[in-house]
């Protein structure tokens, strides 16, 4: 039930037609309030000493290491000191995969010119045979070409499967999920083909001599007995070249990557305790592992200080919002959402789930935000717009309502959670994304203030609004 | 004696006397022929195939390894297919630094945080103890800095020196020098006050996760006893953050670089022979070594490629310019030039030093030329500036009469070859200098052919205009 629904007497008949839509007004004193919020996140280099501080002090953290472990005690301290009450650590089990510490990764061409490559381990994938692997190279220029290369002549036996996909560097990361078919799939075909190993050009839109790594798909929980590798831009453009001159590459590659066995990680939650209805939940956060080869500053170093700071500020205000708001910097995103999905089951299980109003990770970097998009209740539509107006003024579009709400918001979507989504410039993340190059240096304080600024005001509004954002949908419990 | 010096009777003799010169005329013919020279240079696309065949086929060609003298060998094949003359290598001995095949070198923070750094060994750096060197870090902001630290406190003994000078990225390049004295020098100075060893931020300008290998200097043939590495510019800044958070890092370094005795180097020379006076030689070229981490595509591949490629245009006219072209391709200058010394040392012996009439290397990537410099004798300025004025339809500018030929002509200039330079933009080529991402891909081939045309159009007139170019020099032997 949409308990603050006010019609605006004043729109003309035209309007409500088009829309379909009445229009939803937030009350003047709320209004300003957010924009204040948001002038002080400007103003604010919170977020920005926050993110420092873990990329500094923790730096990689590989889910389910020692690493990810001190960044816990990093999360609980900080919040505790930021002033969150409620600070706690739900524990959940991990499968371990690592590298193997101390022990390096090699690839190198040995004909029919011998030069080292910089590559590294994709996320899952097996050991190479001691001594390491030597092998043929069975080039596909394309993923699609895999797919649909003839497999009937044992082609690729013993041999190492490279595809070539290039990903498009876009605003949104669309090209992404388009590049990784390669990352997640491309090792279990090959392995049902016989193939010794998979190299991939790097999922990525640099052409740096970075790897990019990455988890790989584990369809129903099976486990590589390959190895799997990405290889930098610059190293794929030279097998591509060696393949287009008429020769076929060996390659050497070498690499100790495994699963360890199961270890413990965890999700790190801190709230600022709502005003009346403190039951009721609005989620933030982002997550607190990364991957090894960098320190994890965009990924996710920036979105666990982004929600923090913004929660921070309104924790700060004078009158909490009516409504909790929790900030959740979850474990173990990297390796399959593990963290937000013990989260979202421990939610099922301890009733609280339809406590959850809306959610909404910062997972994209620490770009400028510039759509405010939102996947609600029907109902809650003219609300979300609402609050879009309220952003207009940090440069933020309103985009639909069709969004999901983050990667780590993904269970609870499933379970009906309602979702918005701050969405940052992306056209430079993957050019630095899972690689060693994910360092503090390439985040920008004044952007990383105005998602602040964003997140300060949403978050806020959201907390403080009578709104119900399941609010017209069919399955709706109308819980309150 | 300059021979070819023509009045030019319309000038005002106000002009004259601003120059105090008179203005050197091209006959219109030769003109014409560069003119021709540089349009073909430009629809051309063989520098870059050149440097494609060498970075591709060879890639790192370390200064005295097997890959080098693979590198000889495509040189002697490549200038020959082109159908240059007199192709022949000329070898020299060369004591043989290396990183240790195989093996790798690692540093990591120890404490107050551990995490690992990116970091490299600089050139002529020895081995740490087996198991590695531990130690606490004595942090020096700059070098200068370190040269007016206290001398008298022993407060060096077992540490590890830190200089974080960093390097302003300049179209000219002229950043390098001053940022380079850390490189060349602390190891020495350092060693002397009881340090186990030297770490420096990288020389670059960019802020990626690479480091920037390079030679340090050995006065009195002195070679360093501990090891000196540098690091990436965000690992730099990570210690920099630790130290300014008022702790003192401990880091461990590893590895077994190291000097490994005498092998053999060599240059690798073809020309095109003179029309009418083929003892009179204009010498250019790049060098054919490169560091270990990339594949040498920028740093020479792109040198040799775009003399090599203008030569070849200039040999493919109807007829010959009336002085030889010789091209070099020197062994061994990234270890401290010892090529183009024995080159010169060569020339001093064999007496034809005084042949070579004007020198020039291309040595600093492949962006455009925006400059061209000379020195030469005060009564060959005009005949410079006549050239000058054939390569502003490339948007080149005409610079002084002071500058050097590049490095490898340093030995000749000392000994009175007049030099010219093309000098190209450099603002982002201590982006990629000495680290893995010297690569192919960073070669735009509209800037590199613009190189050539200015290369075949400079190099056709200075081997084709009757010009002594050390004339009016007070030590001029005047020997045409």
């Amino acid at each position: 039930m949409l308990r603050t629904l006010i019609a605006a007497g004043s729109l003309a008949t035209l309007t409500v037609a088009a829309h379909g839509q009445q229009e939803f007004e937030i009350p003047a004193e709320t209004r300003a309030t957010a924009q204040a919020l948001a002038e002080t996140a400007r103003e604010s280099d919170l977020a920005y000493e926050i993110t420092e501080s873990l990329s500094t002090e923790i730096g990689p953290r590989l889910a389910g290491t020692d690493a990810e472990a001190r960044a816990r005690d990093w999360g609980v301290e900080m919040l505790t000191e930021l002033g969150f009450e409620n600070v706690r650590v739900e524990e959940f089990p991990l499968d371990l995969w690592t590298r193997g510490d101390g022990v390096f990764e090699t690839a190198e061409i040995v004909s029919p010119y011998p030069q080292p490559l910089y590559a590294t381990s994709l996320g899952g994938g097996a050991a190479t045979p001691q001594g390491g692997l030597e092998a043929e190279i069975a080039f596909f220029d394309s993923f699609d070409a895999f797919l649909e290369s003839d497999d009937s002549e044992d082609a690729l036996d013993g041999r190492i499967v490279f595809i070539n996909d290039r990903m498009v560097a876009t605003r949104t990361g669309e090209g992404y999920g388009w590049a990784n078919r390669k990352r997640r799939d491309a090792w279990h075909l090959a392995e049902d083909r016989g193939a010794a190993g998979v190299l991939i050009r790097s999922v990525g839109t640099d052409s740096h001599r970075f790897p990019h790594t990455g988890m790989m798909s584990f369809p129903d929980g099976r486990r590589p007995q390959i190895p799997a590798l990405a290889v930098s831009a610059p190293d794929a453009d030279q097998i591509e070249r060696i393949v287009a001159s008429g020769e076929t590459p060996v390659v050497h590659i070498h690499t100790r990557a495994g699963w360890r066995g199961e270890v413990t990680s965890g999700n790190v939650i801190g709230e600022i305790p709502g005003r009346e209805n403190p039951e009721e939940i609005v989620v933030i956060g982002g997550h607190l592992d990364s991957w090894d080869l960098g320190t994890g500053a965009l990924d996710d170093g920036a979105g666990v200080g982004i929600t923090m700071a913004a929660a921070k500020l309104i924790g700060d205000l004078p009158e909490h919002p009516r409504r909790t708001i929790r900030v959740v910097l979850f474990g173990a995103e990297e390796v399959g959402l593990v963290g937000a999905r013990a989260y979202a089951r421990a939610r099922a299980e301890d009733g609280t789930l339809e406590n959850h109003v809306i959610g909404s990770e910062s997972d994209f970097g620490a770009r400028e935000v510039w759509k405010f998009s939102s996947n609600v209740g029907p109902d809650a539509v003219p609300a979300m717009d609402a609050i879009g107006r309220e952003l207009a003024h940090l440069g933020v579009i309103r985009g639909d309502n069709e969004s999901g709400g983050g990667p780590d918001m993904i269970p609870l979507q499933y379970m009906g959670v309602p979702m918005a989504r701050l969405e940052q410039n992306g056209e430079d993340y993957f050019h630095f994304h899972h690689t060693p190059d994910d360092t503090f240096d390439k985040i920008d304080p004044d952007e990383m203030a105005q998602n602040v600024a964003a997140w300060a005001a949403f978050t806020y509004l959201a907390a403080e609004l009578e709104v119900d954002y399941r609010a017209g949908r069919e399955a709706d419990v109308a819980s309150q």
